[in-house]
């Protein structure tokens, strides 16, 4: 959407902003109304009140504290709406209703919040989920890094639709859905001002539309998770200890951009265990991992998706990666984040 | 319920506590499953998969960026938990569930997380709300004061409830259900080290049972609203706007305590512009005000409830205060908070 800022007679965020008087009127009305006019936020009232169709509902938050605020590829609004919806997606869910609160930091540029405000709204749209309800604190001065963003989100799951670490079964292959460790990079390089031979762009993306697409496709998906802090190799040790299961993969199978590949090797970093924020991971019945693959590569976030590996008989919870000698290691639990600050 | 803090291995939160690997799922699994343990937070996954009673949905979030953490009459744990489940209730809703979501500074003492999530339990519990889903980031030493949190809840409406702004009609009477301006003087005080001759503690606190109360008694309850940031005479002003309509109160009939109306004084605030956290006006049917104010008598943060003004049939949206000689003033929306920081 175009994007002219709607409000002129305070060019930064003062502290009251958030003291709830005039000031913060003004602001909610004529930034945050006015972005997000026609996908919610109707209310003045301190709920929303909202119709659900028939279904159990489904409800995850995230805090976002990335840092920059802005990057190759997106910014801290489109990765709070990405990062919510693709969690509700995860459990099988139709993203409908989001929360946003939003604390803001005294100095902050008008403009710069009604850029990140409007990319919000453009996510929103595109993941066709309402913004519903808000709320705005306001932090002094050097606290609080220009913006820190919760999205809380709400969806419907499909009655008698089990897609949950839980269901996992021996003999399940996995399936990503494109190249690894993208986003973590994207970040890392922009904070520190790190130039490569191409510019690498944060893969940020909903997954929605990818995820229903798999289920209308009739897929047996098990579970179904996105790749985030800690990456892939992360993510995978999730799903074997909630599972109770032996996971193999074969590491050479991971797609990994050459790009952010040689970045790694000249960070010291292992792009298997290097935040996504537009990459999942699918276990479905083994009989349908080919057309599982396929159907994800018929959408943007998905053009590279490969089946990877499968959960073992093994009971033992525990990530192996086979590389193409057939070498194994074991992909363990780090202690932290390589990349700290990265959403 | 007692609280021995349950990690020992790490007095301190470090920024690997955020970091998606070992030291975040011990965080989460020793600090957070252990003190929210049988009020919520069972699955591992990303989103917690809920059943609703039949109804409409409600919700909202909050952020609450509180400073100091800890002040009398409560913390920011028990704030964020009355906050937000007040906030349903204002809608007319039963809080079911909340989410939360942690900011947490390199640095936090381990112990003071674990107090403030015993006391977040405590209160959530009480309100008969469970913690489903929550989130964890950790930002750098010097940001976020210490804790940052935010909370979104979900709640029902009875089918065919419609408690908001504009249900309000002239002639409606408006109850408040006890004194005024107690939190936000609680927290200044604490935070500049202030003493008066009497401790004021905050009157943070759930307004759940006592709003079921209200309608289960069959008040003609049009809405209700609690008092948080810019007070009473800032909610009044809110109401006023929604409503199209003009709002008188008689400023004497509004409990202030004299403790309060001392500090007040001193600090040069008006009183009826000071935050409270567990606080609401009720605007019912004129024939079932004096009963409103007895039921909510009944309940502890109720116990000085009184009718305290009316809704005119005059359409110039205003809040007018007569006093005790009858002359009139215009309570006008401040430009901000009195007080910042103190939710």
């Amino acid at each position: 959407m175009p994007c002219p800022l709607p409000i002129k007679d305070y060019p930064r965020i003062l502290l009251a902003h958030g003291g709830g008087g005039r000031l913060m009127q003004g602001l909610i009305d004529k930034v945050f109304k006015t972005a997000f006019e026609g996908i919610g936020l109707q209310s003045t009232h301190d709920s929303a009140v909202l119709d659900l169709d028939a279904g159990r509902l489904a409800m995850t938050t995230d805090s976002y504290v990335v840092k920059p605020l802005e990057f190759p590829g997106g910014d801290i609004g489109s990765l709070a709406i990405h990062g919510t919806v693709n969690d509700l997606a995860m459990a099988g869910a139709r993203p409908r209703y989001l929360s946003v609160g939003f604390v803001l930091e005294e100095g902050l540029e008008m403009e710069k919040l009604w850029r990140i405000v409007c990319s919000m709204r453009d996510a929103a749209d595109a993941a066709g989920v309402r913004i519903v309800t808000g709320d705005t604190k306001v932090v002094d001065r050097g606290k609080g890094d220009g913006i820190y963003l919760n999205t809380t989100g709400v969806g419907v799951v499909a009655s008698g639709l089990r897609v949950d670490p839980s269901a996992v079964e021996a003999g399940d292959a996995i399936v990503v859905s494109g190249d690894v460790g993208r986003h973590g990079v994207a970040v890392m390089a922009h904070r520190e001002g790190l130039a490569f031979e191409a510019p690498i762009e944060s893969d940020s993306a909903s997954l929605v539309a990818m995820v229903h697409a798999l289920l209308d496709a009739g897929i047996s998906v098990r579970c179904l998770r996105d790749l985030t802090r800690g990456g892939l190799a992360t993510c995978l040790n999730e799903i074997a200890a909630s599972a109770g299961r032996r996971i193999e993969i074969q590491e050479d199978a991971v797609p990994v951009d050459e790009v952010v590949r040689g970045a790694c090797e000249m960070l010291g970093l292992d792009p298997l265990y290097v935040a996504c924020e537009g990459r999942m991971v699918a276990f479905v019945a083994p009989e349908d991992a080919a057309r599982a693959a396929e159907v994800m590569r018929g959408f943007a976030p998905g053009e590279k998706a490969r089946v990877i590996g499968e959960v073992t008989g093994d009971d033992r919870a525990l990530v192996v990666g086979r590389n193409a000698f057939g070498t194994r290691r074991v992909l363990d639990l780090l202690s932290g984040e390589q990349l700290p600050r990265i959403c």
